[in-house]
């Protein structure tokens, strides 16, 4: 059994977590947070005081935090993860950040001999529970094997899609479809609602055709209840959009359905705040229709 | 077996007359051009001369034609549907247009004694060949019980979705949700080459996650294999976003992303013509990149 570390235990780091432990690894946890501490250490695991207190302990240290500032600070701040990790450890970040700045960190970890993976993920607090969430890993082939089996405790479709940076690439790809498929979904059923078609009907028939998506099976019903529980937070979906407009200005390309489907997102955000469900994007559209789905 | 009239025998109509006649039907049929109706005229159809020498030898017409005018003019012109239709009769528009103008045509219909469906369907000229359409229908319950044996022969996923042009809605949210996720898959995949990951692993990733959609399983495949035969043209394409915009302008609602995404069908139009397959929309995008997807 290896012994590993954990920082980063919201609600996505501590199912994780626990799930490494259960697995009958030794698992060093830290966050910022007392509670998240003070949970994993009732079920076994061992309470650190700082990010550089639990790389000193890890073979393997994974990070879970909210966005590329986050990272940076348990990493390179005041006795951050680089000021601990033994030379030969590996730090496998699974939060969803910037690919830009995942490469820098990769590279000033790699200065120091310290391995380096991106592996974020998407499934949402009930794949991290439920152990099935997807992992879209960059960095080393050598490095992924040996981290691939604690994968496999958290997650189900596990792929190394090329080097450092590029699973958070993919990450952002995924979000790019997510949150415009959100949006098609919303002017579809919004459309046929207000043109007097009932909106379960008018999504029943798109089922199973060309239009189908995952989106629409989930997040069209979500409109039509008017339940906007997260689920993933809007606030979450401008973060990676906005991951999104700033990796595709760096390499020089545009994004403009990227960029649009991000304003409305910003609409339904000045409504509701970034802690409402992102399929409340379907709102800022109902502002501009004085009409709502359901 | 009944007496049913098909007017339209292009890449989609042909094969559907044909599988009413192998179902035992009577089938009087008609085109602009003579091909379509020498080719079913050989399978047993009976040949006419115009859209009303159709009508007033049938039960039920049914037309597959390409856009608003197109039935107009089938319906109302010279020697039009309306100018043979004898009372009692059923006409079934199975084209793509309007549901504006198709609820006009239906009151000008019912005033003369003639009931009206609208059918578009789904699934293109693989799905007409199979047998295997979706089938989006409006219109009056018991004339929709009266042609749903007919409907059977040509598709699986029929429903009933409400009255006279409801049909066309759904069909134009179908479209909506098909061309925007096009848009979508074109930038994530684009995104993700450009940043130097290879684009089929990061499709791989993608699927069976909440990313995964017809669209990313088929059309990333034609994006980054350069197969952009059609498959389902741009001109139509552009035709049905076009009906969704004046659908929503008609009824006072904005489609923000729906307008943005048909202004990239444009350019791709510009660039190829509207013969291509839809898929093309992302090389509008790779222009504004300078990268190609694969």
């Amino acid at each position: 059994m290896a012994t590993l570390g954990f920082i980063g235990l919201g609600i996505m780091g501590r199912p994780m977590a626990g799930h490494l432990l259960r697995a009958g690894h030794t698992v060093h946890v830290y966050d910022l947070l007392p509670e998240g501490v003070q949970a994993l250490a009732a079920q076994g695991a061992v309470a650190c005081t700082s990010p550089g207190d639990v790389a000193r302990q890890s073979d393997v240290t994974f990070l879970m935090v909210p966005d590329s500032p986050d990272v940076e600070a348990a990493l390179f701040g005041p006795e951050g993860v680089a000021a601990g990790a033994p030379k030969g450890s590996i730090v496998v970040d699974m939060s969803s950040i910037s690919p830009v700045a995942e490469r820098g960190f990769a590279g000033r970890l790699r200065a120091q001999g310290v391995e380096m993976l991106d592996a974020p993920v998407s499934g949402g607090p009930a794949g991290a529970e439920q152990a099935t969430l997807s992992i879209m890993c960059g960095g080393d082939e050598r490095v992924f094997a040996k981290v691939r089996p604690y994968f496999e405790c958290m997650g189900k479709n596990i792929n190394l899609v090329g080097g450092n940076g590029d699973g958070q690439v993919v990450k952002v790809a995924n979000q790019i479809i997510v949150g415009i498929t959100v949006a098609a979904v919303s002017e579809a059923l919004l459309l046929a609602s207000k043109a007097g078609v009932d909106p379960e009907r008018a999504r029943q028939a798109l089922l199973g055709g060309a239009a189908d998506s995952r989106i629409l099976q989930l997040h069209g019903q979500r409109m039509i209840k008017r339940d906007f529980r997260p689920g993933f937070r809007l606030k979450h979906q401008q973060k990676d959009l906005n991951n999104a407009l700033v990796t595709a200005r760096s390499i020089a390309m545009a994004l403009p359905v990227t960029a649009a489907v991000q304003e409305l997102f910003n609409g339904a955000a000045a409504e509701h705040g970034g802690d409402i469900d992102h399929s409340a994007l379907v709102t800022t559209l109902e502002r501009l229709a004085k009409h709502t789905v359901a």
